[in-house]
């Protein structure tokens, strides 16, 4: 029996920072790890920006909750849902996701999470783990599921390398280029199609 | 943060092969555990009981889909995947927890499967592991989650031990008596009151 699980940004929803600043007008919070690459250096920053703008969860929340998800993907969620065992892991914060899990109906979904204070000021992030990705597909394995992974970019390569079917979605060319290895879905259907040989299968 | 584990048959759908002996008027697939005690003896058995009925998969699944969730049991787990990561556990078939899963809007579900020939002859039946249920607690807490647990009997103990919080829900009486340590709930607003405690805590 199969697990499948999944990337969240780039597979089923945009980017969620990228798209935080667009909608807030917020520029400064478009930099992401190619602009600053120390994770916690880059997570500090728009924590600041946060506060200077005196941006509270609940307003991060109402402008995450008018980001849609990608065309198609509530439908491909529900589909896999029928059909297997479906969970999203991914290097968001749950506070962030939750307006979006609503849209896909709330499938399982595996990330870090925010420290938040009475008045809804985020004072802090928690990584839930080093390497989540990888130790959620190994936590699966223990369980003696076979695990199919799939996701677009750098932070995925090690779930998909230890899943027993790894899966690039929708990765940009220099993703390809350096894992020429991975086979690569461009869609939905083409995502669809490897799914069902290997889940019919077992 | 939590991960809430949940046992099914006795907590959100009546017992399944039960309520399969009831709808097909086949006395004989009644038999439990306590008649039988040795699983695999019994599970032969009842192989054999469908096998001389000439009874499919599909037939079985056709019975189990008339078999509806318990009272409250959808808006219960609706609420549950709303606010929390949420997993069902159970020694059931996902074969036969199909039909049921759907009425109950696709939860996580990880449990055993069976073997099924093109006829949809149930040939055999696969254990996923021994002791699945306090293992999927493990695997979720080497993820750096603290988990809650809950379930009706003797089969969720090594379960709820294993969790950070083991609640019985529903038990007879005989449970309550062996394990009088675990706090119990006896509806869906008990075990509500429990686990926001809990939840909201962290």
């Amino acid at each position: 029996m199969w697990v499948v699980c999944s990337d969240l940004e780039g597979v089923f929803v945009p980017e969620v920072w990228i798209n935080v600043a667009k909608k807030t007008g917020i520029e400064s919070l478009k930099l992401t790890t190619r602009d600053i690459q120390n994770y916690d250096e880059l997570m500090q920053y728009r924590l600041k920006i946060l506060d200077e703008h005196n941006l509270k969860i609940q307003d991060i929340q109402s402008v995450i909750a008018t980001i849609k998800p990608l065309e198609g993907a509530l439908e491909f969620t529900r589909w896999l849902r029928s059909i297997t065992r479906f969970v999203i892991v991914s290097d968001t914060f749950v506070e962030f996701a939750q307006p979006l899990m609503e849209q896909l109906e709330h499938p399982f979904l595996l990330c870090h999470s925010l420290e938040i204070d009475s008045s809804g000021r985020v004072t802090n992030y928690k990584l839930r783990q080093p390497d989540p990705k990888r130790k959620t597909v190994e936590a699966f394995q223990s369980l003696q599921y076979k695990v199919i992974a799939f996701g677009d970019s750098y932070n995925d390569i090690s779930m998909l390398k230890a899943a027993d079917i790894g899966i690039l979605y929708c990765p940009p060319q220099n993703v390809i280029n350096d894992y020429p290895e991975l086979p690569v879905a461009r869609n939905y259907q083409e995502l669809t199609a490897i799914l069902t040989a290997h889940i019919f299968q077992d």
